[in-house]
C-alpha cells in the first residue's frame, strides 16, 4: 500500500510499504478514510535525524475496520471507528483511571516502531481498548470534526480540564494552532466567561473568535503578559491552556496565570526544564497536563460533535490526497495552513 | 529591645533594635512568647550578601498582643495569638480564596522591609486579617505544636493538599526536615495508606515513623527512584510532597510520581527552572504548590493540635533563649538540630 514515510527532517515522501496485517490476535486493521497532519509531526519534520528505514507517519485517523484478530471482541469488521493517537488495552489500572496514554501495554502510532495512519490502512494494536466504534449513520459533513476527536479536540480539551476551566471564570489560550483553537472550543464548552487567545495570524484569530474567544492578545513576551494583566484587572487568568511547547510559551503561560491559577500544558515540550519556577512558586500556580488521553474524552465530546454544537473540524483549512501530504507538511511548517486533512 | 539580626551569610547576631510600635492604625504589636528558626532561614544564612542595616529574622511566632492600632477590631490587647509567616488583610479576593500569601496588601515577616519575630516583640501589619486569636486556656505543653501552625505544619499540610493526598492511596515525602516531617503528619491525617519518607538521618526517620511513615527510602537520586518503584509495584506514588527546594529533590519528586499523580512543592526553589519537564509531561504529573497559605489551614488543624491528635511540636529538638539563636542557626545548618525553638 502507499503511505507517508519520513526519512529525516524535511524529507517526507509517499512510498510503497507492505500492507498492514494482523500480527497479534488482539490487532485490527483499518482502512483509513480520513487522516491528517499534526502540529507535533512538525517537530520531527524540523529535527529528525536520517533513518533509512523511515518512519510511517500519522497518528490521527477515522476509518473502517477491514480485519480483526481472533481475540478481538468489541470491534467488528465493517465498524466505522475513531482511532485515538495512542493505543491502549482499556483494562489496565491507568486505562481504568482514564489515562490511556500511560497504558501499561500501550504505545503510540506513527513512531519508528508502530506504523502510522497517513496511509491507506493501518494496523491497530489492542483494538478493543483503542478504537471507538460509531454504529449510527454519520453525515459526511461531520467527518472533519470526528477526525479531531482522534487528537486535537481531545488535546485542547485536556488542557482545559487540567487548567480547571470553570464556569464564569477566565481562561487564556497560548498558541493559535489547531490545538489552541480547539482549546478555545473547550474553554467555551466548560463555561469560561472570558477567553483570551494569544496569537497573531488573522485567519486563526477569526476562527478563535468564532469558537468563543472574547479577547485577542497579539503581543509577545513581556508585552503579552502586560496586556493580559490589563484585560484581567491586573490579576491574571484562572486557567491557562499552553498549546505550543516552547520555553517562551510556557514562561508566558505561567506569567499570565492568576495567583492560585493553573496551567494545562499539551504542547509537546522542547526543553528538559520548565521555566518560571519562582513565579509559579510564589504565586502558587499549578503546572499540569501532558500527553492527552483523548480516548477518555471521546464519549463526552462525541454528542456535541454529532449535534453540531461544536465544530472543531473547522481547523482544517486544506485537504489533500496522499500525494499532497509532503506539500501539506511544508504548508503547515510555513504556517500557510492551520491543519491539513488527508483523504488517502 | 533585643532581636536576631542577620548581616550576611553566616553572620547572625543578637542586637539592640528600636522597640516595635504601631505605625499604621491596622497594626498590632505582640510580645513573642515562642519563635523559631526555619529551614528557609538557612538559605540567607548560606547566601545573603552583606547588608549593614541587617535583617531582623524570624517569621514564625506565638505571643500576646501588647498594643493595637485604632482601626483594629478583631484582635484585642491581651489576646494570645498565632502569627502566620505572611501578613494579609483577610478581605481581598485572594484572601477570600484562602490564598493569603498572595494578599493584595500583604507581605512577609523577617524580610529586609518588615522586621521578624526572633525577637522580644514584633509589629504585625494588618492585624485583623493576620493574627489568629485563641481565647481558650491552652496548656503549656501544647505551645510547641501551636507554634508550628505559624509555618511548618501548615506548610507540610499545603504540600499534602496540593499533591492530592487521598484516603487509601500512596504518598511520598521528599525531605526529612521539619516541613517534611510535618508533611508525614499531613499525609497521615488525609488518609494516605502508604507513606514513604525519603531521608537518611536516624533521629528524623524515627520521628517520621512515629508520625505515620510506613516506608523509608534512604537512597538518593536514581537509586531512590528505583527503590520507590519497588515499594509501589513499579507504578510510583499518587502524591509527592516536595519539602526541600533543590533541583535534585524536585527531579526525584517528579520521577517517583505515578502517571497522573501530583507533586506538591513547598521547598523554596533555589533554581529558576523546574527539572523533569519531559517525564512530567509524558506521565501527566502535575506540579503545584508554593508559598503555603498557612493562615487558611489554622482553623482546620487547630482542633487536632488542642486535642493532641497531632503533635507537630515534636519537630523541635532544641530550645534556646535569644542568646542561643546564632548557635541555633549553626546547629540547624550543620544538621545537628532538626528545628530550634526560641523563648525570647
Amino acid at each position: 500500500m502507499r503511505a507517508t514515510v519520513m526519512y529525516s527532517a524535511g524529507d517526507v515522501r509517499i512510498a510503497n510499504v507492505p500492507d498492514p496485517k494482523i500480527i497479534e490476535p488482539t490487532d485490527a486493521v483499518i482502512r483509513v478514510t480520513r487522516a491528517c497532519v499534526c502540529g507535533s509531526d512538525l517537530w520531527p519534520y524540523q529535527k529528525m535525524e536520517r533513518n533509512e528505514a523511515g518512519r510511517v507517519m500519522g497518528h490521527e485517523a477515522i476509518g473502517t475496520v477491514e480485519d480483526v484478530g481472533a481475540d478481538v471482541r468489541a470491534i467488528k469488521r465493517g465498524d466505522f471507528v475513531i482511532m485515538p493517537f495512542a493505543f491502549s488495552d482499556g483494562t489496565c489500572v491507568f486505562c481504568h483511571d482514564g489515562l490511556q496514554t500511560s497504558c501499561l501495554h500501550g504505545g503510540f502510532f506513527g513512531t519508528i516502531d508502530v506504523a502510522g495512519a497517513q496511509a491507506e490502512a493501518v494496523r491497530i494494536p489492542l483494538a478493543d481498548g483503542t478504537l471507538f466504534p460509531l454504529r449510527t449513520h454519520v453525515d459526511d459533513v461531520l467527518m472533519a470534526s470526528l477526525l479531531t476527536l482522534s487528537d486535537v479536540m481531545g488535546t485542547g480539551y485536556h488542557a482545559a480540564v487540567i487548567s480547571r476551566v470553570t464556569p464564569g471564570k477566565s481562561a487564556a489560550v497560548v498558541g493559535d494552532g489547531a490545538v489552541g483553537l480547539c482549546g478555545v472550543i473547550a474553554a467555551k464548552r466548560l463555561g469560561a466567561e472570558q477567553i483570551i487567545i494569544l496569537g497573531r495570524r488573522a485567519d486563526r484569530i477569526a476562527l478563535a473568535k468564532d469558537f468563543g474567544a472574547t479577547d485577542v492578545v497579539s503581543e509577545r513576551g513581556d508585552a503579552a503578559v502586560e496586556r493580559v494583566r490589563e484585560l484581567t484587572g491586573d490579576q491574571g487568568v484562572h486557567s491557562v491552556l499552553e498549546c505550543v511547547g516552547l520555553e517562551q510559551a510556557m514562561h508566558t503561560a505561567i506569567s499570565i496565570a492568576r495567583p492560585g491559577g493553573a496551567v494545562g500544558r499539551v504542547g509537546v515540550p522542547q526543553e528538559r526544564t520548565i521555566p518560571g519556577s519562582e513565579p509559579a512558586f510564589y504565586n502558587n500556580v499549578m503546572v499540569g497536563g501532558g500527553v492527552a488521553p483523548v480516548r477518555a474524552y471521546i464519549e463526552e465530546l462525541l454528542p456535541d460533535v454529532l449535534e453540531g454544537k461544536i465544530e472543531p473540524g473547522r481547523v482544517f483549512d486544506r485537504s489533500v490526497t496522499l500525494d499532497g501530504v509532503p506539500d501539506g507538511y511544508r504548508a503547515m511548517n510555513d504556517r500557510e495552513a492551520i491543519k491539513v486533512m488527508v483523504t488517502p
